[in-house]
């Protein structure tokens, strides 16, 4: 049975009722974790469904913040410290990466409530997640603020690429041989199997 | 074997190399495709791989767009008339979907050159895709340039739902029940399968 909402429809449903039907709307989402620190070095780990790709030349990916909740500490670490790791969750990390979801204070890491591990790079000095097999590093570039609701869309560089395997030829990373997740809605999680890769398409 | 790749490596890559690389970067990607006409009423549909959930009160969806592209009328048209629809990519239309990305000149709707057919909803004026099971409607609401590639982020607030089954109880659609796709940097398509739903998470 076909079903229509309006705006109105929407905006009547209760909060958790309307939460789960936009979460669902966009699509599947991108799942990883965005490591960061504060300035006094307390390293800090969340969960992002909204990283997208910005653009290769230079290579950019952003990601949606929503600094007005009582816990933002990854927004403000960003701010502080300039740099910021993004990486994979994964079939074996993704009841920890959904707990990293979980209000923690300040003064807790994420990393000492999950199974997760702090991993640094020499040359990078906010902290990887050990067990994911792609590894992010950025750099903080631009943010601009929503103003119909009060949320930031950050873009970071690219700084540090971390493979666990060789890149290939053509540069594709088939992200179903790394069991990268997928999120659908808020808590849902999937791995994806079989990709089927399309040529370029010309106009016929 | 790890591989370790720094900003400049990546650089250096040759362009094929790096546009596939950086594009599997963010992880999967919602696969939608996006309706809009011209003021001329000249319909219009392209695939996207950045919608992202921006809020749910009010209902916000997000997507960037390259406009420094020779071919642009998605963001045109939206500036034109205020309204567009994305709609939901799934296995049966993902061959169609994936061909919107050729480059066809203005003249010329996608529409006449896929199986995929408009379909109008009185109380709204941009074509949605009759062949998709999640249809959204929205309006435009802001337009963020981001300085560091000028591209922009878009935000819509939805207007309309139009859904093939009733909603369940909490709001959660399940994607894997509508085939929705995901996306694999630039090309490769896949369909999630068996979503596992995690609770809201506390401090333990």
């Amino acid at each position: 049975m076909q079903q229509i909402l309006s705006l109105n429809d929407i905006l009547k449903l209760d909060k958790i009722k309307r939460i789960n039907l936009v979460n669902s709307l966009s699509g599947f989402k991108s799942a990883n974790l965005i490591g960061t620190t504060s300035k006094i070095k307390k390293e800090n780990l969340a969960i992002f469904s909204s990283v997208i790709h910005v653009g290769s030349d230079p290579p950019l990916l952003g990601f949606l913040v929503r600094p007005n909740k009582p816990v933002r500490h990854t927004y403000t670490n960003i701010k502080q410290t300039g740099i910021f790791t993004i990486n994979h969750v994964c079939s074996k990390t993704f009841n920890d990466a959904h707990h990293t979801s979980a209000k923690y204070p300040e003064d807790i890491s994420e990393f000492e409530k999950t199974n997760l591990t702090p991993e640094y790079n020499k040359s990078f000095l906010a902290p990887f997640v050990k067990e994911s097999s792609i590894k992010i590093g950025l750099s903080f570039k631009e943010e601009h603020k929503i103003s119909s609701n009060n949320t930031i869309f950050v873009v970071g560089q690219i700084e540090l690429i971390i493979l666990n395997k060789k890149l290939e030829k053509d540069g594709f990373i088939d992200l179903t041989e790394n069991n990268t997740a997928t999120i659908n809605g808020l808590s849902g999680y999937s791995f994806p199997k079989n990709i089927e890769r399309k040529p370029y398409q010309r106009p016929k």
